[in-house]
């Protein structure tokens, strides 16, 4: 659906819409046991608003696509995730609440061990922690290049963000970060003449970094990755009318969310704290996206019973979330994360959406061999929100 | 399916189809019997068409999109009902054969009822008598304004059309019905130039108009709404060969089958009489849209009963449209139209296609929750006319 035309349709309404995204929560099942992490989990709460809930499986971005965070949230928030892309500079920077202007370009940075020869020993310096970490960012505060203003902000952990800042730089730069150890950090390259002209930027301070770094034993070297510029994405208070919250931890999502228009609350907590924020901020907001790492987190280790744990987590959850009283209540993944893959991929995810318009009564459980006999099929995750939007009495009706 | 590359693949065939479109066709369940208006009903001819048909539920729109009867006819017709769009104006008055040319901005009018002050008492006059009504259509066809042609044209009770003709003239003009009773009639506004200028007119017809019907008891006011030029739409003879004939009783969905090209048979009599059509016209035609309304009505009524005695009452027919002998018998709906929500909604629409192509043997009952587990899976209608042609041997393999 066009945004400008959802735009058009859209109505206000007295209603409340929460969106409880569960991190890769498609799973694949074991071939032993035939039984995914949904099947092997025990879920009754998720079970029975699943009875009463349109039911279906969302593909992320399209079949065989496997999403990053980025795509797979946008498409949930109704941007189409092939037109917008948001890169991971900019996700890491909105994350930590840095002001990205539109001269800017944003990258990821993580310090690393180097050995003698300059060779990676390890990407990710032992997650050195994140008050080391950022006296060594301060550190890295003192360099300076040509042409352009520098930012360095911690994040946290081992994870940094790198912001260039004057007209006419391009993100279309090479990352630095080989992406596997014994080799060294490589030079940034641009792919078109802003990205040379940021590249030749990136490769000055990446310079400097490691003459300031020498000799450090926790963390002697820095990788970048993920140049980026902001894009602008058109604002859920615009499109959808929604005044709408981000209860999320990490810092990406709460990027993400920023980005499309949401306030991000403070709930470095957990699930507790993020259902507590929003039963306080209730009255303020129409919309609220709720995410949970944790399924992702087992997912991406391939730790098949830890990622069950953090969906009977998850699950212990449900009734706190529907206390909420929400009009449309959904429970939906970004993507998948199998723990047999160990890794993000293209499956499609479960979903369901709760609201007195739905069609329940036709699935009992909350697997994705059961959604698929669901009243929605399996349909693209960027008509979730529209699809939200028509239950909550927020969408008019389109033609005579 | 780009309708260009349809033209290039379409062939010619000696086969008939039958869509029977049952207007609002979908529903929801009664929570407290879990039970359809389709669940309900006792059709034992579809449920025997049913499970010799491939069978699914279309998607009018898109997921959570509420379509007018404009665009859920026309992408059963084949149109992406995102490109094309048809204003309410043009419907009302293709659909009482009034030829509208490129220069025509039409306007659907409704007679109304004013207090002293000039707010509105009534919006539909007390749904006046269509003779009445036509008198008073008589009364207006006095009226000049300088600058364009006007006509004056009577519908049905208190509905009327006015066309405006003059080169330069724009669609984007405001309605002038408030849509609620207690105020007056609001004047007309332009959104672009072209806009403004029909508006002036507009304003001067309705000021006229004023004076004309000032001290009239029955319909002292009016309201015009849907202002609309004629789109452009491709020709289901041009696009896929095909001599088509509607057969429908009310006027907006014999103008729907004119604007797509299709021969608007004389059948006001209902059910009964359209067959009958059918039969006698057999010869001259590949195509019969065949339209029902009375599903609709009791749905917009919010009347569950009489919603399923339409449902029934459709069921009666289905052997007198089977013995019509189509090669592809489809019946399907525009969208749905839940009793318990007394309004047109987004929910997928139950949809069968018989053909000696077709996949049976999936689902037993006509009912929104079987057909979810039907051959078809839940689709977009836009793509029911591919299919449809398909089964009538009126495709070519695409590509080599």
């Amino acid at each position: 659906m066009d945004l400008e035309l959802a735009a058009r349709l859209s109505q206000p309404a007295d209603t409340k819409v929460v969106l409880c995204v569960l991190d890769g929560l498609g799973g694949l099942e074991r071939p032993e046991t035939e039984r995914s992490e949904l099947d092997q989990s025990n879920t009754p709460n998720l079970d029975r608003l699943t009875e009463t809930s349109d039911v279906g499986l969302t593909v992320p971005v399209g079949m065989g696509i496997t999403p990053g965070s980025g795509p797979g949230h946008l498409a949930l928030f109704g941007y189409d995730p092939y037109r917008h892309d948001v890169g991971r500079g900019v996700l890491e920077a909105t994350g930590i609440d840095f002001a990205l202007g539109p001269d800017d370009v944003a990258a990821r940075g993580n310090f690393c061990t180097l050995d003698a020869d300059g060779n990676i020993v390890d990407r990710r310096a032992g997650r050195i922690a994140s008050e080391r970490s950022a006296a060594l960012v301060e550190r890295l505060r003192g360099i300076a290049v040509d042409g352009a203003e520098l930012f360095v902000e911690p994040v946290r952990e081992h994870r940094f963000v790198l912001v260039l800042r004057a007209p006419g730089l391009g993100a279309a730069v090479s990352e630095t970060d080989p992406q596997r150890e014994g080799v060294p950090p490589l030079p940034a390259r641009g792919a078109d003449e802003a990205g040379e002209r940021t590249a030749a930027l990136v490769n000055g301070f990446a310079a400097q970094a490691g003459a300031l770094l020498a000799g450090e034993a926790e963390a002697s070297g820095l990788t970048l990755r993920g140049f980026a510029k902001v894009p602008a994405l058109p604002q859920l208070e615009d499109v959808w009318g929604l005044r709408a919250a981000a209860l999320a931890v990490y810092p990406m999502y709460r990027g993400l969310a920023k980005l499309a228009g949401m306030r991000a609350l403070a709930c470095p907590g957990g699930m507790e704290q993020q259902l507590a924020v929003a039963r306080e901020r209730w009255d303020e907001f129409d919309y609220f996206f709720i995410h949970y790492k944790a399924t992702d987190a087992a997912g991406e280790d391939g730790d098949f019973a830890a990622k069950v744990r953090a969906l009977e987590a998850f699950d212990a959850h449900v009734p706190d979330v529907v206390a909420l009283g929400a009009d449309v209540l959904m429970v939906a993944g970004d993507h998948s994360t199998p723990a047999l893959m160990a890794a993000h991929s293209w499956h499609p995810v479960p979903f369901l959406l709760h609201s007195r318009h739905a069609r329940g009564g036709t699935v009992q459980h909350f697997t994705e061999r059961e959604c698929l006999a669901g009243s929605l099929g399996v349909f693209p995750a960027v008509e979730v929100m529209p699809l939200a939007m028509a239950h909550a009495g927020r969408l008019r009706k389109y033609g005579a």
